[in-house]
């Protein structure tokens, strides 16, 4: 009998090669967590995350699980792993959870943030946090754009993936575009996104709202299925992970 | 004739030892700037803030000036300085002023913030700009006490001074107190600030707003002008020098 423990965790990316775990190129978040994780269980803790998020991509709300076969109080783990890990990775919740339940397979639908910093005059307190664009953006255009993403599509032309024998169908159930004073947020809801996906569709509705796209081009590049038909690929660090969505 | 660069700065203050130059204990704001501009004039550059910001102290928007011998194009220069300070310093505007303008005594009032985190869950996003505060805090109490701050009064209560000749009396014009969401912000605006005195007056609004001291206490530390009646200096990662208004 082994024990499945859930981790909602929360982390600023900035220092940190990505969740996925590597060789002996940097640190991630996985092998970080993983590396106190087997120290505390005395056995090898595999940390199953809901999805990579690249190098520099943070994280409001990340979902992982592990099994191992000791039973620990979860909120005591909870406090023990946030005096060990370093102040940039947090764990908000642990929970048991049946054995069946999978960070990854188990998830329904998931929220990826990006923020543009769209402005003349650089933050500094946005460097790590958003993407800074000079330009107008034409809010309109990306909206009308953005609708024409939504529903189900082979999104393979939004990614950077080489030749997959996996589906590259997913489905967005809504992109959300908002400003507040010099940000502009677009939230995408999906039931899964392909490698690079967010922020090539980030990138590809800023052309459209400087006006270098037309808005039906997406159409096209979901037609086509051609990488190079979309805008170029945002960076990384205006992206973030906000929640994760499974069946009660 | 000398010529009198004016310049808004915007700074991150998370990895330096404060706005002033000082010997050889860290890199200070004030001395990475003076360090660029000696070397662009070709002279000894002094450069003069509104005023010094502590360890860790951000700056949304501070103002300086220096006098130099040599005439540049003030755009030149700001895009020059930008390209050689790090991500975390920025110079927003440069322009020439009056020979007798002064960044420091020319000002009328000056805006502090001051963020706290009010949530039982930290958020790693807010580690270096902001305060966390667990418990509840009671925003009318806070309310209340800020209103009784609101005038010209001698705050050396409300400072870590030690003895000094100086005025240690100040106004301050306004106190704003709003929540949004997990946020809690005060925004101080007055003449001029003593030292740590913004921080000392958000540690004994925080007590006030926990219910372990009255709001009317305020009223007692500025009779007093004993440090000990206040409540603790607020850390420096919550306070952000906002604007510093000076007479067109």
């Amino acid at each position: 009998m082994k024990y499945n423990y859930c981790l909602t965790l929360q982390y600023d990316g900035t220092r940190y090669n990505g969740w996925q775990r590597q060789g002996n190129t940097g640190s991630t978040i996985q092998g970080l967590l993983e590396e106190k994780l087997s120290a505390i269980f005395g056995e090898a803790v595999d940390l199953k995350g809901s999805g990579r998020t690249d190098r520099g991509v943070h994280a409001q709300e990340q979902i992982a699980n592990f099994y191992a076969k000791k039973e620990v109080v979860p909120e005591i783990l909870r406090k023990q792993l946030n005096l060990e890990l370093p102040e940039d990775v947090r764990v908000n919740h642990i929970v048991l959870k049946p054995a069946d339940f999978h960070s990854r397979k188990s998830a329904k639908k998931k929220t990826y943030e990006y923020c543009i910093w769209n402005s003349v005059e650089r933050n500094v307190f946005y460097r790590n946090y958003a993407y800074d664009v000079g330009e107008t953006l034409d809010l309109d255009r990306m909206k009308q754009a953005a609708q024409k993403l939504i529903g189900t599509y082979d999104f393979k032309g939004f990614s950077s993936l080489k030749e997959s024998k996996k589906s590259t169908m997913r489905t967005i159930f809504d992109i959300e575009i908002t400003r507040e004073k010099e940000r502009i947020y677009i939230r995408y809801t999906g039931d899964g996104f392909l490698y690079h996906m967010v922020r090539i569709l980030t990138g590809t509705l800023i052309e459209i709202g400087k006006g270098s796209m037309e808005p039906g081009a997406v159409r096209k590049v979901i037609a086509e299925k051609e990488r190079s038909a979309a805008g170029p690929t945002a960076p990384a660090q205006g992206l973030k992970l906000l929640k994760v969505y499974y069946e009660r």
